[in-house]
């Protein structure tokens, strides 16, 4: 049985509480590369802290105590997952783990916050979905992205018409490493313009083609992927962990104006472009078709720059407290999956279209 | 009968002559966008001399009389392909054309400059090959990229094993228009990186799986290309008539070093860097195995900056008047040709690969 | 007595003339670096033609032949000075000419368009203002700048209330060479900034403090020069021929919006940021002010690409066909020199600021 | 009397301890912008670590608490003065309070590591340093940059012949804000370069020139400053808080190599340019004088990486424990400090110079 991990009065927090004194206990289970960022986030918010992080190494550990000397720490991970003093395990490991411990999170009834890519394929992911839904607990995949400034911007110039009609979404996202050990390059890299495409665009994509290649472990760690739209929208996604310099750029065309974002600069990140092309004169022939350009004003409009993960983790904070189902639940994350594996099964038939 | 066009003496040139009063005479079909460059480049020099352009516009002729008025122009282009004071004809008109020009000029026993596509097909291609040897007249392929200080320098990088074993080539290659009435954007923008992989890489690409979309025409305004080739390599082409901004980047990576070519940069065009990944440790599990990364110095070589289209011309001269068969003969045309119909192909079919 | 330069009916224009089948005959002497765009811009527009070209060098003269082959050719000035069939004498020399020549092609009747710096000092620009005025001559000097799309466009922000009250104006115009022989860096370089500062400001420096190095040949390659205005406005310039980066950029500062104008940048050569700091609080004491920063928007409005040099070209002779006075006349060349003797004035003396 | 502020055995620690067991105890006293980073360095080091920090705002000493729980906090910097268990006073406030407080800390017996400038004249640094020498302590002035990778780089340029002969510094240091309410902007980024220019080149500067103006509360927000080093070096600062961009460039030339640092790079924050210039040819007349430029590679060297405040911090340390003198001591900082009384001077007198 479970003893308690935390200190005081242990009130265990269900959804639908009223806000005013609610404090969702957060545990965290992995504290890598990005596990740091998932603590300071939760911690000391309004409405959650964190009370727990396991991890399997020592130094790991060591760091968590040096860095939040308050936070209990523990290799075994069952101790969070069966505490009664945690309302959330947010689950920061590698992506082969999420299934199993996203699943113990929510049989022991707590809600889930878990990296992306949600999991290794869909099955598990429509299994975690229809338990969570059965437990009346809620899902996040964390899809960091969709919190930033710069995609919600976007969104808005998708929404209120001022690209207008899509053309195609472009973005090239390559640096040198981080080598992933258990998956290739899409399932490292591309889950990020995976989620922003199925955020901006209206549509969902009906099939994809992957090419790419391995040249160290077996694994691929160049990939090109191309996403078949309705309504001939296309998306294109150049994943790469052998470049010499970090891209992250994309392109976005609209049939009233393009958009170039780059995640790198540190401002300016989205420059629009009064740009376009429209074909013009009779249609009797291809020869005949007159082309006129139109190139004005670029704009960059201001992008709010709070960090996203904090925003996203009040956000599902909020979604749990008052019983709302976040944007990026688990059927979300089933999205990207399903795309990440057609995206596999394709790359491995060099180039062959998987419809979705 | 053709009746002369200059003055003067008309002693027609062959292959073979004494380089030292040899002058080609060359005959320009074509003043568009590109005929202008051609005409500069082959007009006034040691060895070779424009003594006519045909173009159809008068607006085009009058062109060529305010800035070569030496120059005799003409609407009929048989006037120079039958001439006998032409030795040498080049094609700087729509792709659709260059079969029926090429062919007409060697049939009358001119060498042939011919803007890149090559043909419209492979066996077009063939066909003025095959012409072009049994009159033993010179082909040459406008690859103009070959000649640059940048691709040479990178040519050299591959041979000197500086880069050491190619892992991949990635390029991109997009700007808004020109739109092309009568071919896709990957016609149009491609042949540039497909001659220049032929030229870099040793080995000859084994398959391609093109994707894309067409927003305005029914042409594909956007496509990508993936081609694999023998151990491993693998090269990429993204090629877009519908961006807000020029990109004329091309990563290349290799064991040894990684390079980046940005064309657009006036000044340091290439950089090396000294950057890389090696697998190390055990192989027992892929869990074990140790990534080591290598991030050293950057270093811009200076690259030539003589015009490429001046060598290039100078060259075919220098292949003409002393009968050697030029690398980008109507052979490098053909290879060309023949992954643009692949590629054409796979597009069709939303990423077949296509079998080369 | 002068020998007709040209064949044909020799009616000398006048300004005034209508402006139907006027032809103003421009004589360029000195073909160097810029004469070349000088006769290209004036010859064969609606209104001016470029009747014959002096250069000492024959090479010079030889380009001239091969460029424009209906274009007179001489080493002899005085031919195109005193010459019936000319209007209208170019000054394309090194400075130290200029007032000689200018002076000469007005005593035999003829207007003047000269390259900037107008003189080698005040003196000489006065006499030949007098001298133009007296025989109702036109001057114009060729600060190229002012007629570009960017400067006018900046212009215009001014103008509108766009920028707000003005604070600085801040401009870096460094690269390697070329060096000139006769001047220092500040007369070759700083005239661009000094002209533009003059059209964009609507008041007139009051003192000019200069500090520099030379490091070759006596003469400064490197100096900085600031300008004092009325109403706390500042001009810095910072020139130099020992960069090894080219760089061509202006940050002007208002109340309201600042400007970053990068020359090298062919799009977006202007970008106007919606940033700003205001001062608030009670004044009781400096460290109770608030000082509060206004960070949005960027804009980079599209700006006109016709080449300057041809408005500007067409502009003077519409000046001299309707007789009008152009805003870069002699006054704004006199003003200019003013500045730059300034300037030298301080250089010698170690920073020492001098009244204007 | 003094309290003991930490638990445990209080060894006060000496220069020349054994540095085996040896830790030197930090006060710091200002928790604002940059004293966070301050404890950072010299907290949990092998040799030193923070046992207080002063600061007067309560919600300073909260994030204290936040961060560093096991810290000593007061609003008395008193406390950490006279404390016994302190040996070194790191002073991390306002300028106008360096001298007291530094003071304060030499009189009772510690090191000192005080922020630049070093104080607000130069006869309080020098009463300071006699201070310091009389009772065996150390100051070091917290110049950060000369322990960046970039700066160390740039040094061993100069000191082995890399750069040749060296013909100027200029530095480019602008932005938007912060102003400071106490000090105008040469005092607030100056400092930066000049210590640079101080650890990089051999002679010492004889004079200074500078030029300004302030547009918002009477203090200079922009400002030019020249420095006249012996055999015609030169060097420039142009420092600015009413920026839209932020710029960090420095370019330096030398007879043999060109180099630009731009601290805004994330990587290849310098770039090393085989360029420059020959003055050729006899000496008859400038006018027959040849200049040959040189322009070759660009090579980017790596640069370390690591934080520069944390090699700073564990240099002084061992400074303290081994008796050695730190090249950024207190006469360091004291000619940094007649460099900005020389500039103060020079801009109030519109330029004039002021020698050194």
């Amino acid at each position: 049985m479970a003893t308690s991990l935390v200190s005081g009065p242990s009130e265990h927090l269900r959804p639908g509480n009223e806000l005013g004194d609610s404090v969702i206990r957060v545990g965290v289970i992995g504290f890598g590369y990005w596990g740091p960022n998932i603590v300071r986030n939760f911690h000391g918010q309004d409405h959650s802290t964190v009370v727990a992080v396991c991890d399997k190494s020592p130094k790991s550990l060591q760091r968590v105590k040096n860095s939040f000397p308050g936070i209990h720490c523990t290799s075994e991970c069952q101790e969070l997952l069966t505490s009664p003093d945690i309302d959330l395990i947010a689950v920061v490991t590698p992506v082969w783990t999420h299934y199993e411990l996203a699943k113990a999170a929510l049989e022991n009834g707590k809600h889930v916050f878990v990296e992306k890519p949600f999991t290794t394929n869909a099955a598990q992911a429509e299994e975690l979905i229809e338990l969570a839904e059965r437990k009346h607990l809620k899902i996040m995949v964390d899809h960091t992205f969709l919190f930033t400034g710069a995609v919600k911007r976007i969104r808005e110039f998708v929404d209120d018409g001022t690209l207008g009609k899509l053309y195609y979404y472009d973005s090239t996202r390559v640096n040198l490493g981080l080598f992933q050990h258990d998956v290739n390059v899409v399932w490292d890299l591309a889950p990020h313009d995976l989620s922003i495409m199925d955020y901006l665009i209206a549509e969902k994509p009906e099939a994809i083609v992957a090419t790419g290649q391995g040249h160290l472990n077996g694994l691929a760690n160049i990939a090109f992927l191309t996403l078949y739209y309705p309504n001939n929208v296309i998306g294109h996604i150049n994943v790469n962990w052998l470049s010499p310099v970090k891209v992250r750029t994309t392109l976005i065309g609209g049939e009233k104006k393009m958009l170039v974002w780059n995640d790198i600069e540190v401002d300016e990140k989205i420059k629009l472009y009064d740009k376009g092309v429209q074909m013009a004169g009779n249609t009797e022939g291809v020869y005949q078709m007159l082309v006129s350009y139109r190139a004005g004003d670029m704009w960059a409009p201001k992008v709010e720059q709070v960090e996203a993960l904090k925003l996203e983790a009040s956000y599902f904070v909020d979604c749990i407290l008052n019983n709302k189902t976040p944007f990026n639940d688990g059927h979300a994350g089933l999205r990207i999956v399903r795309m990440l594996e057609a995206a596999d099964a394709s790359l491995k038939l060099k180039g062959k279209i998987i419809q979705l």
